[in-house]
C-alpha cells in the first residue's frame, strides 16, 4: 500500500480541526497533552461502530464521519456537558483516498461545529471499524445522571422517536436523515443540568434507556402513550408499527430526561429558544417498570431495544 | 446469546480494579465523570489491536488482555506519566465466558499493578478488535516530548531489543515472553522527567522511533551497533538477523530516549535502582539521518519497521 500511517495521518486528519489552547500537545507524539481548568470535571465517553453491525454500505462515508461522532456527542449532551476534544481508532481494509478524504469532511463538520480538536488515535489494517473517544467538561458536579429521577417528576423526550429504526425496512428519505445524521443534542443537555433531576441519551431504544434511568433511581413510569412524539413519516412508513418502532427503535439519539413540575416552564422556555422539539411523555412514580398512564397496565413490549449479542 | 451488553460488563468487567477517588462516576452510565489535579495535566493515548493483523491464536486470552493493556502503557511510559484510568472497546465475535474471564484477568492484572481504573468502553458485536484508551497524568509542562533532543546527547534504550519480532519466526519461549508479556517502561519514564530531552516507546521498530525523535528535534544520530542491547536468545535463535530484528523488529515497547552528558550518573543510578537495563548506543548529532559511529557511514536498512497498511 501507498501510505504510511504517519502520511495518512497527516494527509487526512492532522490540522483539520481549530487548535484549542487547552491542548498543549496533539496528533503526533507517543500520547496527547491537555489541561482541565479549576472547577471543571472531565467527561470522557467511546463508541465503537463496526461494519456489517452498526452499518453497512448504504451510509456514504461522509454521513458515517458525522455519525461516528455524533454518537458520541450524543453521550456528552446526555450529561450535560461541553464537547471539547476527540479521539479517533480507525481500522481499515484498505487506504481508499476518496473514501477516507469524504469520512473526515463529515466527521469534521460536526468537530468544527463544536470547537472539537482531535487529539490522536491510531490507525490499523483490518476489518472496518471506527471507534471514537469524546471529551467533554461540567462545571464541578454539575453532571446529568441516570440515578436521580424522584417520584412526581415529569419525563421529557426530545425530537422524534422510531424514524432511525424504521428508516432500516422502509426508504423514505426523511426517515433516513434520521439514521444517517443524527443530531446530537448538546445544546439542549447544557440547558438542563440545573433543572433535571436524570438524563439518558436514546440509542438502544426509548423503551430500554428510559428503563435504565428507572433501575438506577429506583422508580417506576406512567407513560401516555399518545403523546409519543412521532414524525408525519414514520406514521406514514409504518402505519400498524410506527408506536413500536418509536418505544423500542434504537439509534434515535435524542434524550430522555426527567424534571420536578416546578421547572417545567423554564424548562418550555429554554427549549423554545434553542428551537428544539421536547415533549412531556410521563411522569415517574413509585413502582417500578412501565405502565400505560390511561389503563394503569404494564405495557408489554417483546423487546425493550437494541440487544448487542 | 444468553448475555446482554450490560450483564457482560458486569460480570467480567464492572469493579474488577479498586475504586479511585478521582473517578466521580465510573461504568454505567452515559460517560465517565473525573478529576484532573490542579497543577497537573492529563495525558491520553489509544491503541488497537486487530485479530488477524495484531495477534493471531498464539497467544492466550490472558496475555491477549495484558498485552493490549501494555501497549497502551508503553505510550504513557514515554511521555512521562503515571497512569490512572483506562476506558476498553471491546468487539468481540462472540460471548464466551472462558475467554472473556481470561483475558479481563490478564488486563487487570497489570491494571492493578498501576491502580488504574477501568472508567468505560463500548461492546459490540464483530470481528476481534481490542481498542484500549489509556490516561495518565504529569505534573505541570514534566511530560517527555520526541523533540528536544539537543546535538551531543546520549542516546539510551532500555532493555533487549528485537525480542519480540524474532519471536514469529522463532519458537524460543524467552522470545515468545517478550512478544506476549512486553514490560511497560512506566517506572523508568516517571525518573526521566526531568533529565531526558526526549523520549519514545519502540512499538513500530528501533530505527523507525529514533527516527521519529530525530524528526522532530531537526538532528541525526550515530550509533555504535556494536552496543545495541541484544538477548541471549535472539543471538542464538536468529544469529545472522538478530541485528536486523533489533534495528527494525516492532512490538519491543522499550523507551528510547537521549539526555544530555551532565545527567548520564544519576540516570544510571536511577535505572540501577529500578532494576532496569539500560544501555547508551550512541549520540545525537546535527548531520540527519542514523549513522554508523565506527565507519561514519549511513545506514542502510531494508526497511525501518513495522508498515501499519
Amino acid at each position: 500500500m501507498s501510505l504510511t500511517e504517519f502520511q495518512l495521518i497527516n494527509t487526512f486528519f492532522k490540522n483539520k480541526t481549530k487548535l484549542r489552547s487547552d491542548v498543549l500537545l496533539g496528533i503526533g507524539d507517543d500520547a496527547a497533552v491537555m489541561q482541565v481548568p479549576d472547577n471543571y470535571h472531565l467527561v470522557f465517553t467511546s463508541d465503537t461502530l463496526v461494519q456489517g453491525v452498526h452499518f453497512d454500505d448504504a451510509i456514504s462515508p461522509t454521513d458515517l464521519g458525522y455519525k461516528s461522532l455524533a454518537v458520541n456527542l450524543s453521550d456528552l449532551a446526555a450529561m450535560g456537558a461541553t464537547p471539547t476534544w476527540f479521539g479517533l481508532n480507525l481500522t481499515l481494509p484498505n487506504v481508499d483516498d476518496n473514501w477516507l478524504l469524504a469520512f473526515a469532511e463529515g466527521m469534521f463538520s460536526l468537530a468544527n461545529n463544536y470547537h472539537m480538536q482531535l487529539i490522536g488515535g491510531d490507525t490499523t489494517g483490518g476489518p472496518l471499524t471506527i471507534s471514537i473517544q469524546a471529551f467533554g467538561f461540567v462545571q464541578d458536579d454539575n453532571q446529568l445522571k441516570r440515578s436521580g429521577a424522584n417520584v412526581g417528576d415529569l419525563i421529557y423526550v426530545s425530537g422524534d422517536l422510531g424514524d432511525a429504526a424504521a428508516a432500516l425496512t422502509c426508504s423514505d428519505k426523511r426517515l433516513k436523515q434520521h439514521l444517517f445524521r443524527p443530531q446530537p443534542r448538546v445544546e439542549l443537555g447544557l440547558q438542563l443540568t440545573d433543572i433535571a433531576t436524570s438524563c439518558i441519551d436514546i440509542s438502544d431504544g426509548f423503551a430500554a434507556d428510559l428503563s435504565h434511568i428507572l433501575d438506577a433511581s429506583h422508580v417506576g413510569a406512567a407513560l401516555d402513550l399518545d403523546d409519543i412524539p412521532m414524525s408525519q413519516a414514520l406514521r406514514e412508513c409504518t402505519k400498524e408499527q410506527a408506536l413500536n418502532f418509536a418505544l423500542t427503535g434504537g439509534d434515535d439519539y435524542e434524550l430522555c430526561f426527567t424534571i420536578p413540575k416546578q421547572h417545567q416552564f423554564i424548562l418550555e422556555e429554554r427549549a423554545k429558544r434553542l428551537n428544539n422539539k421536547i415533549t412531556c411523555i410521563g411522569v415517574i412514580q413509585s413502582q417500578a417498570g412501565l405502565f400505560d398512564a390511561k389503563t394503569q397496565k404494564k405495557i408489554q413490549l417483546q423487546r425493550l431495544g437494541w440487544q448487542h449479542f
